[in-house]
């Protein structure tokens, strides 16, 4: 079985530090994918350094992955040596319960596979993700990059972008909707571009007016300062559709406050401790819907895809070499990057020093 | 002008007594209903004890109103003397903004005019309810009543009916669909009576075992005490639909956990405190709602009588006499009352004291 070079944490306290795995030999329907570039996402922070339940070690993050397919199973049909693939956050699911019927292996009712972090049922223990030199998937979790796409600044849409496109098209934003978007990081910024590409009215609210023209030129038709009561009472129940990307504990009822009737906000991220009670009297006078909502399925990630290479969307990003990852975490915590790091897998390669 | 007999509270602190109170002529689109019966809602109570913020007195409840045609105005189309006929939560709307436009006046954007206290665009001061002989009501907040339908029993459909149906229907409450209902009280057993008649698989939840036997008899495929943790654990992530009646602050994530993916939990009671904070991850994991609704309007409520009428629902009642409605208030608080009062007017004119 092929050797891979790899990044990981061999424990919650102890840095990144390079690693080799194993990689299982290409199955019938399997894919073996050279890892050119992987986005960097705060789960992948989290798992590293132990922070959510269950982790195991060594952690191997990564599940913004891109690259080109270096060999295929007999049996592959979709994929041929030389394309250029991607995989995100899942590499398998039951398959047979109803969400994954549906294409919403996502929500498998059986638990997903995570790319990281999650059981391995090829090799026993556990699954390692994309901070690899190389990885094997199944060819149904494979998903297809237009060469119209620059490679690096693709990687984040296989979480960042998936997870804001999936409600987004759910909860239908389009031309005639107005739709909030809370918070300007990772997550935030692909929200603003999509739903601008999507055709709606498109508001970013942060806490920082050091992002209000950051937000405009993204696409926001407009940016509010979510702390400014004057500027957030102006956009009183007009808005269709919130999506809410901060984590950290906060108030969600200022932002339901600007929903119109039958308006929902949407949770992309979950907080490590409960958002403040929320206002039930407010949402029964509107019929308003708090929901919630986590990345997308294969085919919608696919279709995202192909909207993104349509209409030349990808996530802002910053280069970094694998060797910087501790550095580039830190930085992460300090909201110190616009918006997404993605490794260069190259410095993997030949031992590259970041610059 | 003509005058009417009532029974109202001059302040918070003071039962209800008899009074007199003026209704105005009627206009030309106007009704005049002589009430045969009126429904006791909770919220009757907190209005008339000034347990609600802004309440006005002398407060005069009743928005569960059934009655005859005495008179109409000359440009009343839709009733005519004689017609047996209902009013409910609201008397008027602003008609111009998108919810009254779609039929959704409980949402009406300027606010809708409640059947009590609510300013009174007609004689100033403010609107008296159903515990009177007699109102005037505009032909588009008048419903019409299938003789079909036992009258008595029939009043409560016009708040406790309707709060149930809008979100039955709304959020898709069917044949194939699992729907929990919470709460057996005046809104909780015609949530079960409607969603059983709509096709629906339907599960009670109450925190009293002695209402298991009666929630079937209502029509319940099942009863499940909710705190009993090994019955809840059988139902998870099993249900379309959860209709929570239940203003009381409590725990909402043990009923987010019976919903499956793209479920909702919707509230149709108003805490007067916060519930417990929600558990964002669980909804995150399922793609889950929590939803919020109130009454119906017009179009919808004049569906769900006919409904009732085809289906032969009707609300399980308690008769009393006007002068015992201040001891029914005391049952109401203690949850003695299966399951909903309704006034006989009559005892009104007559003077009739409660057996």
């Amino acid at each position: 079985m092929p050797h891979a070079l790899a990044y990981g944490s061999n424990s919650a306290t102890t840095p990144l530090v390079p690693l080799t795995i194993t990689r299982r030999d290409p199955g019938p329907t399997d894919v073996r994918i050279d890892i050119v570039y992987c986005g960097v996402c705060h789960s992948d922070l989290h798992t590293a350094r132990g922070e959510w339940g269950g982790v195991k070690f060594p952690a191997i993050p990564g599940h913004e992955i891109v690259g080109k397919v270096i060999a295929v199973g007999d049996k592959v049909a979709k994929f041929k040596v030389g394309d250029t693939v991607g995989v995100g956050c899942m590499v398998d699911s039951c398959r047979e319960c109803a969400s994954c019927r549906e294409g919403l292996e996502q929500y498998c009712e059986a638990g997903n596979i995570g790319t990281y972090n999650a059981p391995d049922k090829h090799l026993g223990g556990h699954t390692f993700g994309g901070y690899t030199s190389e990885i094997v998937v199944d060819q149904d979790f494979v998903l297809s990059i237009s060469d119209k796409l620059p490679l690096d600044a693709a990687a984040p849409l296989l979480c960042a972008g998936i997870t804001l496109w999936s409600p987004l098209v759910h909860w239908g934003a389009g031309p005639g909707k107005k739709v909030g978007i809370v918070g300007l990081g990772g997550l935030g910024h692909m929200g603003v571009k999509l739903a601008r590409a999507l055709g709606a009215e498109v508001v970013m609210f942060t806490t920082s007016p050091g992002k209000v023209a950051d937000a405009e030129k993204l696409g926001a038709h407009e940016a509010v300062v979510s702390t400014d009561k004057a500027a957030m009472a102006r956009h009183r129940k007009s808005f269709d559709l919130i999506i809410n990307t901060v984590s950290a504990p906060h108030d969600l009822d200022i932002f339901m406050a600007l929903l119109k009737r039958d308006g929902a906000q949407v949770l992309v991220g979950a907080p490590a401790s409960p958002h403040a009670p929320i206002n039930a009297g407010r949402m029964i006078g509107n019929r308003l819907t708090l929901a919630a909502s986590t990345i997308g399925g294969i085919r919608e990630t696919q279709e995202m895809l192909d909207f993104c290479a349509a209409h030349g969307i990808v996530s802002e990003i910053e280069m970094i070499d694998i060797q910087s990852i501790n550095e580039a975490y830190d930085r992460m915590v300090k909201g110190d990057v616009k918006y997404r790091f993605v490794i260069d897998m190259a410095s993997l390669k030949n031992g590259a020093k970041a610059a």
